[in-house]
């Protein structure tokens, strides 16, 4: 998974059209002010196992930066190796529930044409980028012969 | 290279800080309406064989859109493997003397926090990644023996 962290004076965006692997969805425009943005690609071989990981960095981040407020957006073009549509749509689900007990989360839906504003503060943290991996939930014990 | 082509109403950007590498520029803010934004991240093996292609696509994307202002914005973020920052520089630079014949050129200075605004229309064509490889300015002659 790459996700790319904007921290935003606001983000807001609209679904303008659907494209051959658009999800059904009724939210097709939100915005949400002084909220951390989370552009995110799923890529080939991420699995649930990337969720924790994902929920970690994104912790760390919010709380560096005080933010409440949680965007997640679907950004294919931060990946050159995708996952099929389906994976992406889910992980992205499970995130969202994951976060939504914490934070106020809107989250952008998956395979739509959309119009977007983008407003970054710009200080240093305001733009982070991250690769993160699938973890097994149980650590593998070593077994000694 | 990598370019992430993006369709906008309008960019504007304001640079807030110094990072070790920033270019020194006297232009430390801008603003520019419907123009297409070049985010790019120049890579470790880009040279300035990269700079002819690159305005092919970028040529290419401007006609179809009938765009006549072009943004250069240095994006790091779209590659984990970038060139040193002398050449990434120096490339942003040629980029803009290419294209500064033919469109009004607004390039936002490398290696500096910056703010921004951006509003993407959000049709079909108003986000495009590329990735751009270094091209042999002469064709190489098949040598028949
Ligand atoms: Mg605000």
């Amino acid at each position: 998974m790459k996700m790319l962290l904007i921290h935003a004076d606001y983000l807001e965006f609209e679904a303008k059209e659907k494209t051959k692997i658009a999800e059904e969805t009724d939210i097709l425009k939100g915005r949400m002010e002084d909220c951390l943005v989370c552009f995110i690609a799923v890529e080939r071989g991420d699995n649930k196992n990337v969720i924790k990981p994902a929920i970690e960095e994104i912790d760390k981040v919010a709380k560096q930066l005080k933010v409440n407020n949680i965007v997640l957006y679907p950004y294919a073009h931060l990946s050159s190796d995708l996952s099929d549509p389906e994976t992406a749509v889910n992980i992205l689900k499970l995130l969202e529930e994951e976060l939504k007990s914490r934070y106020n989360v809107l989250r952008a839906p998956f395979g739509w044409y959309k119009s977007f504003k983008l407003s970054c503060k710009g200080h240093p943290l305001s733009e982070l980028s991250r690769k993160i991996e699938p973890k097994e939930e149980e650590e593998k014990k070593e077994v000694k012969s």
